[in-house]
């Protein structure tokens, strides 16, 4: 009933999820389990299970794991980069793991249409910075940009995450696109509650 | 004792509403009865006065006379281009605003973050396209933009209005990036209601 | 007889000065009595007498006020910025203005085709990089630019200044385009007699 | 004693006309015996005298040979390009150019700013469109280009002529901004008396 | 005692081959068995197992994998985006692999400078308009863009396949530029011989 | 037989050497004579005698005069902004010349795809830092600029010889792309023996 029930959440075909191999469907009900529902992007990348696994693997190795990077910090650079790549999925997505992971209600939307006017700190929009630069014009950036990064605390293994994340995202941004992946209705209001 | 209270408003000085000519303090304070909080342009523009007078009166010349442009499309007008823009004040704000004029608490950041993955009409989606357009590179408009606009039911009338809203946000987007105009915090939750 | 009584000086109707409001036609009879003839401008936003009434409140708020900025100085913003913006109309018209204001018949057309060489001072180039700045890339505008324009002496309120030109002139310019305005012949020769 | 004496004409040495081989001083005092003085294209080139002669040559093969372009037509090209590559001595001194070559007081500074919008032909238009691509975006003509030319009447030798034009004012548009090559003052007021 | 043996091949640390998870061993060792040598980026990215693990499954589930695509078109894709993303690893090294597959000593070269000239079907150029368009700007892809690759003969699982390894490769290029990872001196030579 | 007999050198006439003049047919047949084989270049142009002439002189006057960019540099100058000017017969024949020049088979690839990565100087990487802003947006070129190459060791006319030979190859890259000049099968291979 709802307009997302009607909405297509993706314009290539979505396997139903008794069709999926079993190491996605597990993963799918596991996020369910754990989220309360089904980030669409597991939908509609289980189209091609390699790919998703791959996918999924690559996404964990630098969204789940140890770093200096708080979990906060990467989700800025996913939707700082992604706003700018017009990927309406991921603003929104990433906009709701950012409010939840910072406890702030107002930093997503903040960093999604100007991250140097969002309430973070100079270290954060020199993050930032370089995230746009990368994502934008790679072939460009040089040892001034290391050295301004570390400058600010970050060090060489801090650059490597900003730059594989950047990346990362960069990829699901245009999968996103082409394939129209539609964000879960769940996502615009989880984490706007007051802190 | 809220974040808010302590971050500016503007980079520039910003009037104590005692200071304000009479006719600027009243229409304050009918906007902070209407709305119950008085949204930062209005107290940061109050630094020029005539500016001020001149600016509420072309935003109320294009935002609140009648046409057929619905205040949801007029305001879908100012929240695509300002995303591209950068403009977090007027994302942010009318953001909050459309959703209360559309009564639906995705279409904001679904607009802001690529309309043309918008649950929103081909028409609105035509519009947007010419609103771009106005927004980026306007000498190239030509005879044929206005067909397509016509083709979806726009008449030239519609059309001086799509560019009168573009060209206005257009001017405040450029001055609530220099002025760092800060969102109020009420705006960020406003409308995200379930309909 | 004239090629221009025949060239349309506007794509959307243009009112007679009979149909016309009092006030506004009052306006332009005061400009003509002035300048000698009526810029088209008046005219062609005559066609909407409250976006009008605020366009030319707005112009005189940050052109016909008192400030640091020189009257020539307002007009090599406008000369500027509009010609990157492709605004034929505001080349033009304030191509004239600009050479009698400064008293240099050669100022304008080398404002427009590129500042960096014109006959200007280092002060004003900055301030035209600023500008420019301002017209393209608002978004990007930080404490480093405010820091420049201060060593070349301007103080917070021409900042405020030239970004309030700078913003109000990109309206015009998207207006002008969008109605195809055609400048008035009178515009072309206005001030090329040498000083 | 005027501004223009004290004022470089290069930021590179300029000969006297007496240093210079006897071909290159023999060519400047003929231009300057039949347009009344050497316009400064001639003196900054002359630094460097087998690039002068070739400059010409070029020129000449390009712009006084017979054709279906007229030498008006051949002028817009240069002043339409030339604006949008900031080309400070090119706008000026070709659009004195193009003032005298139309008989037209106007065309220069309109198509200057925004060709779309001058007192010109459609196939014209369409020629200027072709222009401003190859210099823009040469990579991406194709073969819809061409067809589109040959609509409005153009073959395939004004094909030819109209992408000569647009590379070699390319060359000199580049080398103007470099060297900071300074329009002649004359330039300014040549063919702006009514028709 | 060549150069590349003093040369970089990356700015972040390289592991030795000893010192790396016997799974990522034994594939870089297979590698080197097939191809003769060690692409570098396989030792790149060994600086990061669980990413590498991921990046070479992603690699393999869209290069390796059955479907329309011939193995040379799905690398003139990889070809012509990294050449326009300025990734020098990229183009060298799947400029080798493409003259390869396609058994083409000049198609690689033709490819990276500029594709529309390149010895390939119209078909192939179309697959490239729309690689350049995903990569470029993804946002934009529309159901017009997926109607003209199937009146080129693709279908939808072409258009995925298509998208995704613009997709993989623009991340690819991102962290090829930031690491600068150096091709090797094997790929430059490689597939130059004639047919 | 070979593809290349096939494949149409220009999209416009190419004449018979013997319709030729004399000293264009002589010029042809010593550039035979010495490289085994004729660029396409010269037989292109040949369809416009004047324009042939005044090319090659301006091409000889900066390619082949003495002065202290070396022969080597000079192309690598070519090289990087034909790429980024998407010019396939530039990249490739200029690719082929640098690597001759610089007797060095990797060169000419790593120069095209992003020099900010070849195994070339820092002053040599400065000199095309400058070179790709000529070429791309030299109204912006300015005092700094010539700061930079003056640190590097370059003087006055290495800088008006870098400056003339990326404004030359602008020209050059434009007429290419238009006709759709086809580089001879014998560049792909020129130079990329060992050392």
């Amino acid at each position: 009933m709802s307009e997302q029930q009607q909405a297509a959440i993706s314009r290539f075909p979505v396997p139903e999820l008794s069709e999926m191999p079993e190491d996605i469907r597990d993963r799918i009900l596991a996020v369910q389990e754990k989220a309360g529902f089904v980030p669409n992007v597991f939908l509609v990348l289980a189209h091609r299970p390699d790919e998703f696994r791959a996918f999924f693997a690559y996404h964990d190795a630098l969204m789940d794991k140890p770093g200096n990077l708080t979990q906060a910090e990467r989700e800025m650079i996913v939707v700082a980069t992604s706003n700018l790549n017009q990927c309406q999925y991921c603003v929104v997505a990433h906009g709701a793991i950012l409010r939840v992971r910072a406890k702030d209600p107002l930093i997503a939307d903040q960093v999604a249409a100007n991250y140097r006017k969002a309430d973070i700190t100079e270290r954060q929009k020199a993050m930032l910075d370089f995230a746009v630069k990368v994502s934008m014009q790679a072939f460009a950036v040089s040892e001034e940009d290391f050295a301004t990064l570390k400058r600010h605390g970050f060090d060489e293994d801090d650059i490597w995450d900003i730059t594989g994340i950047v990346s990362f995202f960069g990829l699901s941004n245009r999968m996103a696109n082409v394939t129209s992946m539609r964000p879960n209705d769940e996502f615009y209001s989880l984490g706007r509650q007051a802190r």
